[in-house]
């Protein structure tokens, strides 16, 4: 496939996940990024200096001098911009995602502003990704679409569960242990988190059942039928700084053999070959002390799907209970990562 | 109640565990510490320098130039002991709690050599006072007896689950975030915990379901019947020093209004006054990010019974499932503190 | 002493030392805590629905219900306030604790908006006592007066070198190993705390440098000449939650025998006895480890006295070089407690 | 220069240092790590099963189906080895190391056994490359010979302290905020280091001193004459997983601007182009807060020498007292990395 490169434009670039796009998109074969949009606080600042950076020694070259510019409603005028990532949060999300689209723009959000929208899809290209078609909806209603992220702790279950689907599961329960970037920056206060753990992340609990149950359900004719299956999820925040770990109790409707039910994760690559997708989508541990996040979160892979993967260890079943630990890198997988996988399976399939 | 003092050794004094009970044992009203037994190696060293205290800045000075002895077959006739405790891992506490109870003592152990055996009770005094009618049954075979702890891990969740079995529980699923200082001394290593999670705790996750199952279940003439109901269990080890938080779903027969739950927790107080009885066996928190370990592991109570509380936040119930999390400090209820209490609880039933 | 109970008002009760202000004054022999001064957004509100209250299970029953008010010019009219405690940061701290002052109030503050004037002491009752007479000449020129806590970090230094300086102290070097509670709250963030070190505190180096000379002056007729003594400082932020560990280096006049020395700062109990003073000012350790944060930041006293000596370890002299290791109590003796002992002192010296 | 691969083995490969050992030598241009040799508990063992790999998802796929192999005198027959490389703890460092010198073979050592021995240097090939000449005295005495690493906390300083000769150094005090991993597997105990700081750290204080006087003296005729400037070092253990923190004050003969000191160290590349050796030996940084083991120990460069620069942070001078800090990755620079630049220098310079 020859690809014509693309110019990119990121929302919100210094936060923990605006970071990692910039990261992630040093060198990327598909698209350059050329502007990064921030607030009216930033704006004129050149990026190395606005940023708070949060990811080894130095801000990436090729963005350092980069002048951040403020939101425009002629942002698609000015620039020759073919495709959005926004790392913004919730709450301005909505109006300048929204906006965007309205402009005509393919918008590949972290942001959670508009996952729950009937027409937008929740996308995760190995798991669902006919949902991409709710893309040709928007753009008959707005000009453009929006494509979202799971939130980062929601992936890691929506991945396992898609191959186990098979099997029958009737019941799903999942506690996290979620690392503290995934909040943010400054997220946690030190004070907090030193040595402690605290039992309460948002309205996580409930984006969890919700968004697996729309990423798991069924596509026709424009419209996403949710998983029927029932979530229940408990979400803590943990003294980690990468990766989120989850404990998942699976009720079955039947014993599987655990080596068919390894097999099957093992060999679950449903993706054909895009730069960010991983070799191994599932990696399946061993060990009987593993995942660990400091071990597992940044997963080595070819190019730039280090981190893309999901990690499940001490699998085993009895009495129709699948149990399992699942860990994903949360700014990555969880976060920019998946974006940029999502434009990147869009771009192969003409949605940009 | 009149109390005549008994004197009490202490086997395994120097570990996590064995400094709890020297710390809880000062000035304790109905005993007196005069003798701790350890390991050849420590045999013949004062106390005060045999130890790595843990424990805030001293060692308490009425055992700082206490000697450590070794154990004897003769203890029983040297020493007036009355009863003793046990600090021991679970390989040596096998051995030496047997020879014990063959020689007539009553032993309060918190090691696990004999917690599954048939005729020895696993006694929290709140949960299942009848069990210590065992001890009857022992003392015709041995002369003495044993009781023992249950699990760090497990007390919480008897404690919670005892008073909920009216509203009819059908399923338990526990996920925990157990603290370092639970695998003794020294136990966990730095290079491994910080920063860091370890989802594997030897077999923990198969005591949590074992141990609740007979804790909860039915005394009828020298014999429990486990508890029927299924308990699946997930345990991590986490980087915080004290105080296990528990993440718990419970399906129920129905849905019952929390604030009945809550309320049925709180006046959960089955248990006459004992030095170290809490007066809130079970605390309840409203906050929406409690209970933490750093700020709730040491429940604050009269006299002794700080830290032997369990502290349960973040209830809710929808579609019959009762979620809430839960904390115990591990080393004091969860260890040294709960085998003082069956003691107490021994001794005011003519036990001892 | 027979002591009438005044009445006090706290100024910024909310943050980390705003709470140990009001967990320390519970039950206080001297004082009645009857007024919570604080921010217009928190007027109004109940203290224990207004803090993120960070000392353990529960908010202190005595200020739970107690509504916290807006400041007012007319505080002095309206409340029957005797004396001020301020925990406000220091920009605030400038304007308001100067009004209260000209009103005629004898204000026991921990900010640093007034440490380097010239008529204010930087009081540590065991240090400078005599500073104290400062407070004539601000009342003379404001009807009332102002005494500050050294900053964290410089308490501990300052009562080391006091007893230290018959021997002759040509330099110090000092490097902290500063404690996140320290930086208030939310303060420093998890994400870049979280098992790291960040080698910058502000202009804390400063502020070591000139406190303590300040500190160790001499005082002479209302005016107080800087110690000559140079001293260097390097700060850092750790991951522990509660406790500044100091490495400090001494160049000596000449050698003296370590024991010695010793001996003179165990005895160095300069202050006749006072609710919060420490029985023990310094406390050696001789083990070879210590001190350190988890175990030794909170020394046991009497009373109120906990946390409030300063812990020094490792002790040694070679080529006139002293080297130590202290550790204090960052929020207690290093914020709160030496306010509430500098008014003790205060009041006891009829200066209240 | 045209290079012949050598057969290389590794002695105590199963450590922290051993893991780094491994991990730098795959694919190196000059080595092929053919032979580990282990105790006898994990020799017959292959290598990914004997050990606890702590670096990263998986054991590197050369050595994992590996035999660790049990040391014998008769190594130099059976292997076709051409150097030793050595991670083995002091106690049997002295031996086999000692044996495998007899024996004609180049050691590169990490450990502490020989360092302080008049003709084994402890080499930084950027520091004091002439003092690999003590080989050739070695040589003659026992056939081979070997070359030591400084302690891991001892390289930064030598290595900052070199170029900073010519200015005129007086005296210097270190302060060090140390990682866990330096203290090896399983070293501190979990219990100890969370959310704490232990100062004490063996007789590391006394290495700092020695080793770096002994790195920075001059080598004439076969002799080491040690550096004559004091240092005085105290050493602390830090909840921190990689990265060795400094802290540094000089004083120096002269004031002189700080521009110029660092334009020194930027500029000081002693050494010619070898696989492990970094571009910039000494990365300097300008922001306040830098630098940080998250963020700086793990310097990228190229190949194969990340991590293996000094990391340099807040200078500045005032009366003649230069103050910085600084990082390095304790277990590449300060361990491995060092040991392999070492071998790297000695091929060039044909001493293997």
């Amino acid at each position: 496939m020859i690809i014509v490169k693309r110019n990119v434009a990121l929302l919100g670039g210094t936060g923990t996940i605006g970071q990692r796009f910039v990261k992630i998109l040093e060198d990327h074969p598909f698209f350059d990024l050329t502007l990064i949009v921030g607030s009216r606080k930033k704006a004129g600042k050149e990026y190395g200096r606005a940023v708070h950076w949060l990811l080894g020694s130095e801000v990436p070259g090729y963005v350092k001098n980069l002048k951040i510019e403020e939101f425009k409603a002629s942002l698609s005028e000015e620039k020759d911009i073919d495709l959005i990532f926004s790392a913004l949060l919730a709450d301005v999300a909505e109006k300048y995602e929204g906006i965007l689209r309205t402009q005509g723009f393919a918008v590949f959000s972290n942001s959670g502003a508009y996952r729950m929208n009937n027409d937008v899809p929740i996308l995760v290209p190995e798991v669902n990704p006919e949902h991409i078609k709710l893309a040709d909806f928007q753009r008959e209603r707005y000009g453009g679409y929006i494509t979202t992220n799971p939130n980062c702790s929601t992936y890691g279950l929506a991945m396992i569960l898609k191959p186990l689907e098979k099997y029958g599961i009737k019941r799903v329960f999942v506690s996290t242990y979620q690392a503290i970037s995934g909040a943010g920056y400054p997220g946690v206060s030190g004070v907090d988190i030193n040595g402690n753990l605290i039992p309460c992340i948002g309205n996580e609990e409930d984006k969890i059942r919700r968004e697996t149950k729309k990423i798991l359900g069924e596509y026709r004719k424009g419209k996403i039928r949710a998983w029927e299956i029932d979530i229940l999820a408990s979400c803590v925040r943990v003294p980690v700084r990468d990766g989120h770990l989850e404990s998942v109790i699976m009720e079955m409707e039947e014993n599987t053999e655990i080596r068919e039910i390894k097999e099957t994760l093992r060999s679950f690559k449903p993706l054909a070959d895009l730069p960010s997708a991983p070799s191994r989508p599932i990696i399946i541990r061993e060990e009987d002390d593993r995942p660990q996040p400091i071990l597992d979160a940044y997963t080595r892979e070819k190019d730039r799907a280090g981190g893309m993967s999901v990690v499940a260890g001490r699998l085993n079943i009895s009495d129709r209970y699948l149990r399992l630990f699942l860990l994903v890198h949360n700014t990555i997988r969880g976060g920019a990562g998946n974006a940029i996988l999502n434009a990147e399976y869009a771009l192969k399939k003409d949605y940009v």
